[in-house]
């Protein structure tokens, strides 16, 4: 089968993410996009009803009812599933992991990594052998004008870095939804499905993997002011920070799911001695460069973008908009690329975000939590 | 095969858009986009090795060298494509759609409808008989934001329309390009494969389009001032109009292949008696809504559309930018449904520009052409 | 007295202007923030009542009630004014000036600078001889963003020229308030007092002059229809305009008073065959500057603006924005900075709109309303 | 004198603000803007040559070669100044204010207060008695945008507030200037001249004024942490500080004066249970007004604010932008009016920040200064 891989497009499970969970679809997409993989199979839901609707919906050839099944199955078929997709609530992104890992199957999961760091560490104990690829959505990652800005701070254009300011603001949450059985909504904020932190884990690892990739530097410790305004929430829905970055950089990070008026605002600004960074998720497709004293550039995707990491995720000319779904198929390109280089026995690249970030992302979460928790005193990541 | 269609992925073919072509990539991605279809033939290029070598990159099934053949053997095949996407060049857009049309093939075709109208006749012939469906790729129909648009001006929110104007600018034949064997824009300034309109075909159409499917009405004359600002060109690379559209709307429309610095400009503006909407292409989920002497509302795909139709279109939540690949895949969906409604015995519902759109451009640019021939003066559409 | 004009403040007067009417006080602000010129005099109404309450409200010294009174009454005195300023109706402005004029007065006035061309020819008559000075507050030309552009164009920064876009949209006049008495546009829309362009004399004008500005070439002819939207109005408030400059450039001009929405939309575009300069009078500190196929530069007032003329034009440092009455007040030094000049026998200098650019838009308007007449032919400017 | 206060615009004088500091500039202007006074006296420099000829440049009639001599000889005058503007170093702004108050001048002084509190508390002692007035130019809460926010607030539009953002960021000291002379950046970066607070003196006092005007809040305590990122300064040019509010509002404000590509970056962000408020400095005139969960409403300046204190401080229609200048002269008609309140023995209204927020920004510095020497404590304000 696998000498052929380079023929055919892969094939792809998913576990979760079916009707009434938006990210399904948005896996679902992402891995078709660059005609590099089909989702063929899925188990979509713990209710197999549902599962089975959905499995229709997208026309899957199988439909399971649970995820050991599906890994099972799937493992012994010769025309098997290469990758599984794994879109479930948090506390699930490991034993599912587990399972796939096991049975011999590539994974590629949601963020954040786990709902808590044991559940992380089996995971990093699974992957340290055998020769199955891990990758975590960091979707943000899959913007060419991300890949741009990384290339521009690594080239130097910025000077020596000195500050980063990042910002994941929304609003889904500002009132208790939760309450009125809104499905995504209610996992987020219960403990047992999410983990410790409640918007610090599902946006603030988000903005903490951007600015790490970005700047190519590590938060070394935070200073955090967390809260639940949402009266009865047990998890944290805003959360303020100060960041100390290795490198003598400073800077903030503020996430929230209660700033009324905000659908997705996530943006990151870094400052160097030379220059200055803006980009704005809204709005992906520009890149502003601010030279110190001097004039701002516009940026723009398959335009003034000079890099060759965002010229390769760019699928169309400039002034055609490349948006959400477009960044998170080029994780999955990415990681896909992987999986038939893998299967070639050439050694990957490695191009996405894996284990280790989510790992750091967990333990960013763990320290904010603490800081806050000690009434904002700096602690270490 | 038809009693099980529900059940699968549509198949399709594609003619043109191989390597060097971006428009191909684009309608690839955007059929697959909903999970409906699956490119599984190609006729991609002219050259045959160029044509086997594009097919192998998307993986697809089977490749042929030329169209004709393609469309013998599908409609020969019990797995047959049950449609095809047209992305050549527009002087064969009418011979390509007749050969899979009189096959019993559906036809999705890029735009513009075709080189004259003479060809475009014998489309709309064909056409008049039989149940095969046509869809015209004015993709922009396919954005949330001009569904909300055009819902708006329906519900009267913007009063009695008074004004509209549109501008389409790019830059990317400000040199001649085409004189170095650029392979998009050689075709494009040439009127035996281009047609009578250059930057009028290529960009005009769709600023034509835009404005009549947004406000409702036609653009009943026109008052034109084309040129080729780059020496030797044969089709306007540059053309101003004045508008007047029935029900005593006036207007301009602006579309520019030189105009330096602009990626891909498309901007409508339509003004009432009580209100006036903004759009730009470029920034495709914001529309803007401006009362009269009063306040300026942002509206946002996902967020404060309020149409059922700029609802169907949205994938993902606000603030996750949707573009053009999108926009071009809700039009794919509905042609698609479509189909599979005709296969199913149900009525259509023709949520897709199509042949009327098509010779509806054809005439603006004809008028448009002859206007400015005859030094600006009103030509009737 | 003019021996020590260097010494002190010039001493303005004013006609028109009064409670009421927004432009007065306009030009009191601009005329006296750069620490040239007080203003000392008035005759701020037609009705003495409220000349005199208006003088008031600025504590004026001498407050008159008829213009030709002012005019005798401060050239007599020793300590008169210096020069006036013309506030009033369009049909007012010959008269006044030239009563001031031939008191041996300098004289600022607002603009279009006539109604009618034959009142206009008598003032070019009569500044035909003598020393007086005459300046028209073109106001957009006090922008240090159009003085940037300006200094670009000419620099050679754009190329050659090929296209210029300017607009100049307002919503105030979208329904019949002369109707109920709104002062303001009672006589803007009166052919008696306004001349024969509605919206294309008001601010049609400004657009004109500013394209014509900074370019550095001429509108030759224009091809325009023009609209009363708002029954009853027997002047113009909309009007649509192709345009062909000097130079083989091409363009458009839109400026209407119906646009819902828009507050004072004024934007300048201009391409050349090496880049495009974008400006919007909403955001008059910022100026875009796109190099064809390359990166858009975001050029600010006090930062990146690099011609003496935006510095000489700039009072604050970079990012504390400059408005509209700044760029009225730099028309009102560079007047000033004349009249100090002729007082002390040296050279002026005249950097500011005067009665040759007042002339240029009386012909603007003039051709515009013909070819409407006509139709929408071409007619010379 | 004093009964005829009101037919006269009021006389002003000045001390410091001489050539080569752009706040003396402002301030002049500022003052005299909507004729309530006139600058007409000056000790504008502590070099007696520098001073004459800054008080020639603005044709001032009196100069002084130091403020107590001013001070003396104003007060002994008929038609001495009625109140002085101080626009000297931090460290001067006491001994000044102090030499005019007790010479029964009113004062208008620019921020922060006082190098230091022990200064600012002497201040606070000779004005509790005493009929004399004293302003501090907080410019920003002169915007109109400013004072709707405000009013908005009030008003309840935001609904409970929960959060807010403010950041404040400038560039000009990115490299150690004050090593080559330049004038204001010496004296900002010497703790004898300029306090305990660089950055944080200099604008973070700003910000903090804002964050408490707008909410009608008090920042309660701070968590800060501080640096000097250019080598050898002694007083922090960036600090980035967690915030909580009375009223359990919690957020944070970033002060630089290091960052890279930013001119004057002042923005403020408030949310509530209800709505977000957001505003930046640089496009003064708008205001965005954002709905959870809902639609985002522009609000500009003479259009769609609705407060009466926004009306009063716009001077032009909506569409003409007002800027920078214009919010510092509205700080001074506020405080011209009390002035002719006091002298006719009216009620004053304080409608401008006076000593109380003076003494608020210092305990704010002192409070950010000793958390960040704490290591980020939180420090009660």
């Amino acid at each position: 089968m696998n000498e052929a891989i380079e023929h055919r497009r892969l094939r792809a499970g998913i576990v979760g993410g079916g009707r009434g969970a938006f990210i399904g679809t948005v896996h679902r997409i992402a891995s078709e996009l660059d005609a590099e993989a089909l989702v063929v199979a899925g188990a979509l839901s713990s209710d197999p009803a549902v599962a089975d609707e959905s499995a229709k919906d997208w026309r899957l050839a199988r439909s399971y009812h649970s995820y050991e099944d599906m890994a099972r199955a799937e493992a012994a078929r010769e025309d098997g599933i290469d990758f599984v997709i794994i879109a479930t609530p948090n506390h699930l992104h490991v034993p599912v992991a587990l399972a796939f890992l096991r049975a011999g199957i590539h994974v590629i999961c949601d963020k954040p990594l786990a709902a808590t760091m044991d559940e992380a560490s089996k995971l990093v104990t699974e992957l340290k052998v055998g020769d199955r690829l891990f990758a975590l959505t960091h979707t943000y990652a899959g913007y060419p004008a991300i890949q741009e800005a990384r290339a521009r701070v690594r080239a130097g254009e910025l000077g020596t870095l000195r500050k980063v300011h990042v910002e994941y603001l929304q609003d889904w949450l500002i009132s208790p939804v939760e309450q009125s059985g809104q499905k995504q909504a209610s996992w987020r904020v219960d403990p047992a499905k999410a983990g410790i932190g409640g918007a610090l884990g599902d946006i603030g690892t988000h903005a903490h993997h951007l600015v790490e990739y970005v700047t190519g530097s590590r938060v070394e410790s935070v200073c955090c002011d967390a809260a639940a305004f949402v009266a009865g929430r047990k998890l944290d829905d805003d959360a303020n920070l100060l960041l100390r970055l290795r490198g003598r950089i400073k800077g903030t990070l503020v996430c929230s799911q209660i700033a009324a008026g905000e659908e997705n605002e996530l943006r990151l600004r870094v400052y160097g001695t030379k220059a200055g960074l803006d980009w704005r998720q809204q709005e992906p497709n520009t890149l502003i460069l601010k030279a110190a004293s001097g004039t701002a550039q516009t940026l723009r995707t398959g335009r003034s973008f000079q890099s060759p990491e965002a010229a390769h995720m760019t699928r169309v000319p400039a002034g055609h908009p490349e948006g959400y779904l477009e960044a998170f198929a080029s994780i999955y390109r990415a990681f896909i690329s992987d999986i038939r280089r893998r299967a070639q026995g050439q050694a990957i690249q490695h191009n996405y975000p894996g284990i280790q970030e989510g790992v750091r992302g967990l333990a960013f979460v763990a320290a904010a939590v603490a800081s806050s928790a000690r009434g904002s005193t700096w602690v270490e990541v």
